[in-house]
């Protein structure tokens, strides 16, 4: 099957994604394959337990499933974290998708960032973006080399200029300034009933940039490397480890408890923690 | 008169305003006093020739005024460009004034950004921000100080509710990588027929907002100083230098000489490099 064709080990629960609608399952699933074609020969096996590898709340109202995935020796990938987390609340279900792949200090190129929460069928926010590896201010030239030349706002022009888009503005001003000027942070929302134009706009417009978006970062960071000075590389390690602090501190530990209990969000975000080596 | 009052020396062309509807003009003016009454005492007198404190196309239909004023050595101010520019084109009248107010190595306080294109009676595009002088990624001290604190983050948001306004992304990826993520990119729209509604929302939330952003930097930014190492100088100057050259490639290289010629626009462009010490 469609799960079992992309993977090099025995399927992970976070392919599953039991709880998705068929349009966002079938992208998610795209977006695997694609990484594992191109990345999956130059991973090391996930060392994540199986209580983390799936998951779910005391009460089991909500679930979760996390896989992380360390680049081998040959790779500039620091590790791929892919998760999707379930949750039903008063208002509707709650689903949020994650693919979330950092590279290493052999180069300087973007981390990949790509999250889809879902509050209800027929609305969305989606993130994603080509994070910069250095203040862009200082380097216009890695500006050029990674979203003029790549031609990175072409997607997020596109996906703008839907009606049922609206810009989305994280509450954090820190994650803000994570993002690079193409971050796709928009709000997707066809209104009541709108739950098969929805996954129009899944099957369409979202399916074709977020292929676009990793493909472009497969082609052009993924599986770059560069002759970087020792300084350079430490400075590369030292911003990486902000934003891998930052994230959990703003994102996971904020969220997960109140979703999974402290307990359960205490194993989860130790195992994430252990393979963002912070 | 409302001009003479505020001016520490003769009333300077740009603050003139002759070409813009009542409401906007008073809010400049309302502007340029908050600064004068702050900074006025500590900066030189203009330095700027006659021929850049006012100019206009050869055919006449673009006139400006420009004028530069440098900190003195008290002041942490490197220097406060104030211009308007006005374009009579076959679809209506365009108007751009700008307030710039650069920052130092004695200080690493963010810079001063407003602007204001106004390319009918009923719209405008609305720029404003204070430009952080180091990569936010890397301190999120800084971010928090000049950011958060102050609360930077209220007006963008207040503006943001008004149905007329609308996000509005800059074509260069180097300038959204400038602006901090608190920056107001704005466009408003009143419609046709809009004209008394946007003087409403002038004399409304738009005066508000841009007093507020203004009061923020004159109390935060304007008059600090801290204990900076060369090092850290010299990195402020450096990253410094790359805005104030990429903004002139940008902005001004690109629009003056197709609205002045590029006579006048290598006169008022080479009096600016002036300033900025490029």
């Amino acid at each position: 099957n469609r799960i079992r064709a992309t993977m090099s080990g025995p399927p992970s629960p976070v392919a599953e994604f039991p709880y998705l609608p068929q349009s966002h399952r079938d992208l998610m699933l795209d977006l695997r394959s694609a990484v594992e074609a191109r990345l999956g020969p130059h991973l090391l096996p996930s060392a994540v337990p199986p209580d983390v590898l799936s998951f779910h709340s005391p009460s089991g109202a909500s679930h979760g499933a996390l896989d992380i995935r360390s680049g081998g020796r040959d790779s500039p990938v620091d590790f791929i974290l892919e998760s999707w987390l379930h949750c039903e609340l008063p208002t509707g279900a709650l689903n949020i998708t994650t693919l979330f792949a950092f590279l290493d200090a052999a180069t300087d190129a973007p981390h990949l960032l790509m999250e889809f929460i879902q509050s209800s069928p027929s609305s969305l926010i989606l993130f994603t973006d080509l994070l910069p590896r250095k203040d862009l201010v200082l380097h216009p030239d890695y500006l050029d080399e990674f979203y003029q030349q790549t031609n990175l706002d072409k997607p997020r022009q596109e996906l703008a200029k839907l009606p049922q888009v609206q810009p989305y503005c994280s509450s954090s001003l820190y994650i803000r300034s994570v993002l690079s000027p193409t971050a796709i942070a928009v709000c997707i929302n066809c209104g009541e009933d709108g739950q098969s134009m929805m996954e129009d706009i899944m099957r369409g417009q979202l399916d074709a940039i977020c292929k676009e978006i990793v493909r472009i970062w497969l082609d052009t960071c993924a599986s770059s490397s560069k002759q970087l000075g020792e300084t350079e590389r430490a400075d590369l390690r030292r911003r990486d480890g902000l934003i891998k602090n930052k994230t959990i501190e703003i994102d996971l530990a904020a969220n997960l408890p109140r979703m999974f209990s402290p307990e359960v969000a205490n194993r989860v975000v130790g195992e994430i923690q252990k393979a963002f080596k912070i």
